[in-house]
């Protein structure tokens, strides 16, 4: 950590923070210029709050170089970590695709849905039990018994579920679910966080509408630091000034992620274009820039769905998209 | 709300579609140009799903013409909401000052800072028992004991608290607190949202990171669908490329936000800057522009705040910044 | 075009109104709902003034049906554009790697860069001669003798040369120059285009840092309106709060600006990023998403390059990236 | 200058780098830590080019502790600068007014209202002759015509006329014009800034739609470097995700701007907003910031403005707002 000084302040006072960052491990080293001085710690601060620093009078800035997460950290743990769901990995070369409607909206339309994307090649069904929806007004999920039909379809089909928890008073409903999401609303959601940290079970958890990558990663770091480290992150797009797409997928944050941390990476380009018709070449593009999978909106009639039908492939386009998705695989981008 | 077609459907699909807009109480007009088909809708179209018709196969665009919330909205309650919080009033010209550190540290501290705030002339006492920070290893907040230290200090000087609720379990804490805050990373909460409806109980909402104006009043929607009306809103900057400060805080929100809605609406230039310096020029903006408040953190020693410590004012700067306030406020805008 | 009224005027300015749309060969239609009326116009608004409609007193909202571009568009050219440069067709599937230094910095450095480029398959040198920089204090551009270095280059390679002109003034320099570049910073520089418009040559037009999709279109139409309809266009990211990457490559915007126009797309990958150890998965993402071409900068030592050298690849990172692309070409997402 | 080394490379690279930093007059101290080696340079560093260090192959990154401008630097000018502008002065308290239409349409129009703003007590006059217009389709301003006017509406009124030059072309035309504007698409035009940096003329030098305050700077500094120090900052507004006003205006620009440079910093409302209803609440919010100036667009008919009609005033507007703007001014924020 580099610490600016704005002025020197006097001796005891300057004594004093010294000798506290010293008690907490670290060395303390002073370069002097002519218009400012400048110190540089060295030894473990990823736990120190930069915030306290940079709130002392005599400090002007402070810089990190090191990460403030340790966890998530690709520097601390330099092998790419593999996700065990049900059977199947997901991360270091294992690719995996998740499918299925935005929201559950019966047995019937599950279930159909299932059976299509399980014979189009996906790995995992999703779909939406508690829905976060803009306006009250909006269907806002069967819940309770959207998990029962997920249940049902995972049943019928095999394939392991993927479904969103909002709130904590959800999660006991949560036992037999695969895996748990994490919107991209709740990514700073640290309650909800910290009680998925205690649970042993994989989390896919959203980067938020304007979050920074290492944002993100500090809220993996809030579920590792409670002990449950199988974390799937998922690039869905950021917020922009450019209103042609619901999102802007900013496609660089995969091979960066994957250099800063060993968690597995994968995309939602259904969400991040809200635009079916970029849904391939979005997906396409994840694949080629070396994403552990991805995460496809799939209904079987976009147009009367009860959330997010534009955004939404029928199951002949997913079939095409995950043709041409496979075909570029093999060529991917591996680092 | 004006729907632009792709295409001309069949004769069946069309009627049907039309038949179903008519249902809900519309009525639709055509307007057919060389090159495309419009339809205009009339009625009230507030609670009508935008994205079910935008995913209609033969639908390329839809425009809403009415706004997508009606209980917040001017255009149905045309004159200022004021908002009693324990005998004093906010909105309409009465302009209220909210003050207190980023957390409470300790009955001291926080009783310290209260009777200073006071002095000054601030109207409420706000104190954060339960904080949302970015990394788990930061200070999360005295919680239970945050709030029994607040409802002290309230005790000692008979100022009303404001206070952050982060999660649906804990607002069972909550009864004695005078207004409930929702942070920016919970303004699309819904679970805590629809939880904030059923209370009779002030909630100060604050404006989501990267959340447009209209999704903040879509938030205030859900509660005030809940039945519960008493909603302040808190601008506090938005997240831009511009990085010099914390956040950027446009102000022109606060004059636009009181042509869409009837609510109060209050600045926060604390979180909005991140940079005590800048805390005092923009409280005289957010005054002048006609805000209804200000909320603004004060701390005994900033340099040793457990939080946020950078942003916060001492008292000294805290009285100076309101009697420059006090200055403007007679000349302020008011449309 | 979609014309929502605060109120209903006189009807002496109503008619007015109406008729001079009507004289600009518009048919103007009339929707009332009970708590607003909207007006429709259909025939050829593209060259209409919303903005001018927009200052009425009694209109509260304007909305374009018809793009307000017309040679730039897809709707009115459905067919793909195919650029010749020199003989090497780009669009339509004809796919072009444009390669080169960030500046032209010797004749000896620029020739070795040509060959080795050449080599590994690249089809147009690139070279900046006049450079845009930040600082005044940043190196300039070797200016006039750039582009005789880069005559050179050309002469002894045959690869045709792109390279930017910052002023119309300079223009006179470029008869030589296969194709000019317009820079990020000049996609407005209205008089530039203007210029460019009186030209038969290929324009390289980039997308301004905070441009939209439209606005690149509406740039692309300055130069067409000019009658010069030989434009490639840029993507090469945009600017977000999201600073871990030099700029946020939206590639999204690849496969919808091949929707709105029938102009070829290529993306540049290194400005993009500013990250030279992503060019090669963004080049790859570029290639699966559809674009019709990269601009690389590779530069022999890219430690000591003049400019731009953290984003720079070196002759062999750049060969390794072309063999990547070629992988993914055969399989890249066409419409 | 702190410089983060990846790896510790050869001694003998190694001090032939430290070398050529010392040649530069800079002190180079080294701190190592367990995981990382800093580098922390002292001495001028102003002229260093960050991005050449950045390249190398053993660096991971750079941070600067001083600014990389110096002319336009407080730090190096602790005082206010003030501005002669035909015998008025503008910065270090003097507050100006600048008004007048987007665009020079007639020289009736003009005269009326230099006339109108004269008598509300505007202090210049300001007018588009050339005008950067998004659509070729657009009006394109009355160009040398329009200075013509301009000079003509000087004589009657005595107010200075500012006005934007978009091309070094035009610049012989601009001799009797008072004050030369670089507008926002152009403040990165390099080439534009140099020439202006020979002349002995004050520059109005406007914010870019997603420029950094630092690269705002950076400009002035290109103006300043050519020996030019009459530079006024003028902040419009930004682009974001929030597209309720045409632009973004965040305030605390003002006085952090200056807290950076000695320049005086004026606000433009009008294209801020984008919205003549927010000009009177932004106008006065800008003032309490502590801003030097305003710049307020002002049509005697905006209904039938040839450009940007939705954010003029009418001459009576623009008189109450001046009223408003006043009442503020004594109490405006001085640091």
């Amino acid at each position: 950590m580099i610490i600016k000084l704005k002025y020197r302040p006097e001796k005891k006072d300057f004594d004093a923070f010294v000798a506290g960052l010293e008690k907490e491990g670290l060395a303390v080293h002073e370069i002097d210029g002519e218009r400012f001085t400048v110190l540089g710690l060295t030894g473990d601060t990823s736990k120190l709050d930069a915030d306290r620093i940079r709130a002392l009078d005599f400090v002007s800035g402070v810089k990190r170089i090191q990460e403030p997460y340790k966890e998530a950290s690709r520097s601390f743990h330099p092998s790419d970590t593999v996700i065990d769901i049900s059977g199947k990995g997901i991360g270091a070369g294992n690719f995996r695709v998740i499918a299925g409607p935005c929201s559950v909206e019966s047995e019937e339309q599950l279930c159909g849905i299932a059976k299509a994307v399980k014979a189009s090649g996906a790995d995992f069904l999703r779909g939406g039990a508690f829905k976060p929806r803009t306006s009250p007004y909006s269907f806002q999920g069967l819940r309770k018994e959207g998990l029962r039909i997920l249940l049902e379809a995972k049943k019928l089909t095999g394939l392991p579920v993927v479904t969103e928890a909002m709130d904590i008073s959800q999660l006991e409903l949560f036992d037999d679910i695969d895996v748990i999401q994490v919107g991209a609303r709740n990514m700073q959601n640290f309650e909800l966080l910290k009680e998925l940290g205690k649970l042993r079970k994989p989390i896919l958890l959203k980067r938020g509408l304007s979050s920074t990558l290492q944002e993100l990663l500090m809220s993996a770091e809030y579920i590792m630091a409670g002990g449950n480290d199988r974390i799937i992150l998922c690039e869905r797009g950021i917020r922009t000034f450019e209103t042609t797409t619901k999102n802007t997928l900013g496609l660089a944050s995969v091979p960066l992620l994957k250099k800063m941390t060993h968690l597995p990476v994968i995309v939602d380009p259904s969400h991040a274009t809200g635009n079916a018709a970029l849904v391939k070449p979005m997906s396409m593009a994840a694949t080629a820039a070396g994403a552990d999978g991805l995460m496809i909106e799939v209904h079987n009639d976009p147009a009367n769905a009860l959330c997010d039908g534009p955004q939404a492939l029928d199951p002949a386009a997913f079939d095409d998209t995950l043709k041409a998705v496979k075909q570029i695989l093999p060529f991917a981008y591996r680092d």
